[in-house]
């Protein structure tokens, strides 16, 4: 097969969307083709055009679209007529799913964590960590980062640092202080220490909280990448304080650093995990919180939600974890491909004065403004190429190409990146001249 | 087929869950049988068992397990190699469910909703419609009902008036007053009435409302069926006070009360609604806000979730309404299933001096206690039947049945419940002699 | 002395206050003058006017202006060169006001209750309160009803009903919600059962409260005065509930319903009251929170204020106690008085087909509109009465006289009074006719 | 008169105290005396002990206790029956104060600010200030600093950094946040860049706000005292970010930093400014809060309070503005008596190893620890000086000496304190040891 992207020349018809559907989409402004088929690392629109997804659904498509593994095993499970909905009653495909996450995720990892199946939106399991971690301290404040993102609803929306997404809101978001990130003060300062130091002065104004919430990898926030040694501070700050450690792993996790935790390198152990996006391996809806054993005090329905079985996501998720960490291959795999990533970006980065941004196969390049970014991925869009930006003002180019991708493919895209970098960058052509 | 249940006689062995699984879930508790395969109204265990659902995952299963026209699509989809996960990018699966909801459910009932895929749960359904009534109103304060039941993240579970559910926050819950319901406070007083008359008193401390918030029939509140004029009357004040009118129709709708909107009855078209549990047809996580097009003021992505583009369920909601909506044969037979349904109960209570609550094909007995409810449905269990309980002291047994269901399997499943009950109820037998 | 108010004709120049003073202030724009002196029931202007005071600083001048003895008192004092400002050390003037306060108020009627001075004004007793009923409870809703006032910062505002003050704050107000007052629902609805209903039903959405808080009568809710049944089931529905019983004592409080505190009629003991308007007798700030002993559970300077310590407050307040209530007979003239004031009212009302409100001498005449209560008391004001209203729509004409008025003056006042309703409310000359 | 102190040698009965009122006191602990009698910058107690305050009624009392000017004409409004109370209606004590304020206060220092008489606390003059900042601005949020002190009711305890007084609300303090103060990440840091950054960044997580609420001096936080340079920076973000500037002028403001207002030396014209304390002139209780003609945006009585019209407030105000503030005199004296006072903390800092903070008369010693600063205030309690702590640990020995005291009485006291803290601090005799 060709490793080319052949993108159809002209926009669907978008009529019925705007008849229809809220004008609170996104992603197809920007992207407007009507797609079908899905494979791999490529999407089809119903024009014939061909994509190469360098977004995988923002991480909810590690594996891949539709991989054949996962794909034949839920085709199974469906024709055997295997249950699909069921609150929280024990079922066969639950049990198959709760063995494999342990033996081949946690047991390993030397991981002890109790698992709760919470409603199958990553905010949903942003929420039910929230409330644990509230009731376990019978404290209400929560330290969370700048630029960090933790979903819509309102716990959670609280946590996340957007102004737009917090305006929607309607009401004050509280209960929450956004405190410097890794680097966000510059590299003279250690934004670590800075909140050591709040949280130990008890006129700070900042109220003892029930949990440090924090992604490693910064997806939306613009693919900020904390260190480990800031980790490992932070760690020792929540503990130190009496506050639990959350680490949304929503969308830095199931592989995409080349860990399965994205925590993993740093050798911290988080109190709470949660996870969602790529969970399920297919794009199937579904999260679950993770939580020390010891911090298993929830009353029963204490939380709940309709669809916290979702025995397809149960059966693709157990297919996924057989099929790609049984052994470290795929990991190391993912390792080697972010490392190429890196060094692609890097050379980017270096031909026009950037910089890059992220960890593992989660990486960015930082176009220097929203502008500019968004002509790079426009660009890269009209030769076929799905890619989208991030960060505070959308100035992050980030790539997250399923972690499948093959090793030529990959390149020829970045190939086709680089190219749209430069053309766009080079004063003759691009914003940079203004 | 034999109509006759046939459960297994054993628990199943649930250590797997107790050391694997957080001890917040629930229904597993009074059901604990580890579930394989469904179809229609029948749940079948690993041991062989077989169970009739009067359950139908709270309402998310209206059409049974794993219905043929739906499984036939959902398969050709995912053979065929159609996309799983797209964001809020265009598709063929969502264009035809577009196309499907608004020929079949929208334009015949002469409804103008713009539709907004918000992420798949409920909760996330509720948190979307409470942001934009807050949005276009200005205001921040919404007016819920005693025993409403709106979700699990912390801006429906303001809305939501379990004390238990509540409590879980581990943060107050702001913004929200739950006033009463219709016929809260006896058949003398207009409960309508009094809310008219808060909000009409500057000095009543009620603040101005973004939104109403009502259920038409409260699931969870204990099957709490508001009577048309009720509803027309909270309509019309909503509208006098410049609130939006959002009705929760998570439950009660998709054909629950026999109409495909529990609304349509009472002659109201609220501003909002919300959707979810039964609206993929299947049991698959999905869920919707409908909204008048003026109020169609979102910012792009001011509101998003991951998984808002559940392709299968577009592809399963699609097949649901073009094989039951089309015409009004389902409808007429799920207003004929709840006539026969309401006789029933209706009996029961006669026989032991109890009372009904309810409409359409969401209708319960009160037991008069949560104990009476626990023993009559664990009765009803040991005899095969999946069924549960709700209201503000678990006091009502509910019946939930597909609204598929065959006229002889229901009406021998009800036999079966009227057993339990008398069992149960009768001093010799029951909690009813303490 | 003539009985006679005679105001000036004219108003006073104000331009020195248009230009220099908030356009927050109220009173002085009904009643366009600059006053000077002031004694007993009079008050003067610097034009020679003088104005009869049916207004009492609403109930901060219960003892009329400069009581001679209060006044004496205060004069010996500060020449002696007495401690102004203490903080909260210990003074002679404290010293005196706490034996006298506990010897006359506390000791007769069998209260024991320990004395907190907080901040000079009534919202900081009522924030004390409310802190104090969290501590203690470890909970955070609060129980106020429709039409109460208590204060103007947010924790006090939130618990107040009036939409124009509550919508000064800014933020949304939380943490308490509103149930209807004695008789709010008309004379069929029990607001108490009511209330004990929503507390006792688990999914009613009425967090469990901290307290009730309550007026007996509400001073700016339109002199709504409820009764010793319903008080009594108040306190017996904080008992069962495990909530604390607040009385708000600041406007009703000091003899202004005929006995000291306003609810010892009622035969209850609140766990919690705030005293302030006439506590100091002169009308010098002062303000206390008093709580049983066993309630004294505050950490030392948990709540506190500069100004807890104003001892010329002690020296007059300490003064007013051992000259009004060293025995019954002022209390007895109150009660006369009030009963006069009833009789004057009631025949008022009669005679134009209106409704009185209130208590003792706390008594209002409900004009049916805010429009014709204005035109009542700008009538009485161009004769020389000072007078305001009160009520959700400003409709109640309120005579709050000093409680110490001759019989004859007051019965002049309210001759003048009776007039000015006459002419108002008549068709021929009045609002009446609208 | 001698210079010396002569403390009682025994603690008062203090019985009555323990008896009658709540333990919610704390000056009275540490300083167990009942005093009587005041003048200038003496107290004496009821046993014959007189004492030296350097507290200042927390600089309540700038101009010492009962100035004979200010007694004298307050003494005399009583006896000429002037009127006490008189809510906001107009009366010649105010237009005395609001002609003298403007005359001696405003217009010379080309100030053109609205006055609001606010409820006489300054927790009441800060919960105006946010009420008018939210108002104006349609935001919600404020930023205050790290240490900031601005009072107990709700509203302005959210934007008070102790942790204690915080933890008194019973409820989360919410639209608030606390960002670092001058100074508090040390000397490489400038925290107004900090928050500049935070504040341009749309994804910071920090919310657009209302106002930056300020002290200059943080009293109560440890005598922090801003940089000229860094007030004028966070004045002009203030105005850069659409906030409202409010400075808390309450403990800082009316001299006690060698101008009227604290903010004048930095050149900066507030939006907003609080004053309180010192107001009065004689301790009684007084606060306002002063703002931009154009922000005068209240509607009438949107705010309001029963004791914002204290006449005696009033005559004694304008007699103390009219006295110190009429000509530059008192000023200079203000800062020459600050710089000695400067000198003297130096050279008790340098022996000891020691740091000092604070500006003009209004400065303290860091001891180091509470444990040690509060050995140093007990010394010199024993003594016969009134002298307190502030600060994060109650670390730092707070000198606030009348303004108007003696340049000998000063030196004396200074010396004596200088005792203090060799005694305590050597390792021989005191804490420093351990």
């Amino acid at each position: 097969m060709t490793l080319e992207p052949s993108p159809s020349p002209l926009s669907c018809d978008i009529s019925l969307y705007d008849r229809t559907e809220s004008r609170v989409r996104t992603y197809c402004r920007t992207m407007p083709r009507q797609f079908g088929r899905a494979e791999g690392v490529w999407m089809y629109d119903d024009e014939g055009g061909r994509y190469l997804d360098f977004l995988s659904g923002c991480s909810s498509l590690n594996y891949g679209h539709n991989h054949p593994v996962l794909k034949q095993a839920l085709l199974d499970y469906i024709e055997a007529g295997g249950i699909t909905h069921s609150l929280d009653l024990h079922t066969e495909a639950k049990s198959a799913f709760l063995e494999a996450f342990t033996d081949i995720i946690l047991k390993p990892r030397k991981l002890d964590y109790r698992i709760m199946f919470t409603g199958p939106t990553g905010t949903n399991a942003v929420e039910a960590a929230l409330k644990l971690a509230r009731k376990i301290t019978g404290r209400q404040h929560i330290v969370a980062f700048t630029n960090g993102f933790h979903g819509m609803t309102l716990g959670s929306l609280a946590c996340t640092g957007n102004a737009g997404k917090r305006g929607g809101a309607g009401v004050p978001l509280g209960h929450v202080s956004h405190e410097p990130f890794d680097g966000y003060c510059g590299p003279d300062v250690d934004t670590a220490d800075l909140l050591d130091q709040r949280l130990s002065d008890p006129s700070s104004g900042l109220d003892e909280p029930a949990a440090i919430l924090v992604e490693t990898v910064q997806g939306e926030g613009g693919l900020n990448a904390a260190s480990a040694e800031w980790l490992r501070k932070i760690a020792s700050i929540a503990k130190r304080h009496g506050a639990l450690l959350i680490v949304d792993d929503i969308q830095a996790g199931c592989g995409r650093t080349g860990e399965f935790f994205s925590f993993e390198d740093a050798g911290i152990v988080p109190d709470i995990v949660t996870l969602a996006k790529s969970l399920s391996g297919m794009g199937l809806p579904f999260a679950m919180t993770l939580f020390r054993p010891e911090l298993d005090q929830w009353a029963p329905g204490e939380h709940n939600g309709t669809f916290r079985g979702n025995n397809h996501a149960f059966v693709t998720a157990t297919a996924a974890l057989r099929h790609f960490w049984s052994d470290g291959i795929f990991a190391a795999d993912v390792v080697r491909r972010g490392r190429l990533l890196e060094r692609r970006l890097e050379a980017m980065a270096r031909e026009h004065g950037l910089s890059t941004r992220g960890r593992g196969m989660m990486r960015g390049l930082d176009a220097g403004s929203g502008e500019a970014a968004a002509a790079i991925t426009a660009a890269a869009f009209d030769r076929g190429i799905i890619i989208e930006t991030s960060g505070s003002h959308d100035e992050i180019v980030k790539v997250l190409a399923p972690l499948t991708i093959e090793d030529d493919v990959f390149a020829h895209g970045l190939d086709m990146l680089e190219e749209c970098v430069r053309t766009t960058m080079t004063p003759a052509f691009g914003v940079a001249a203004e």
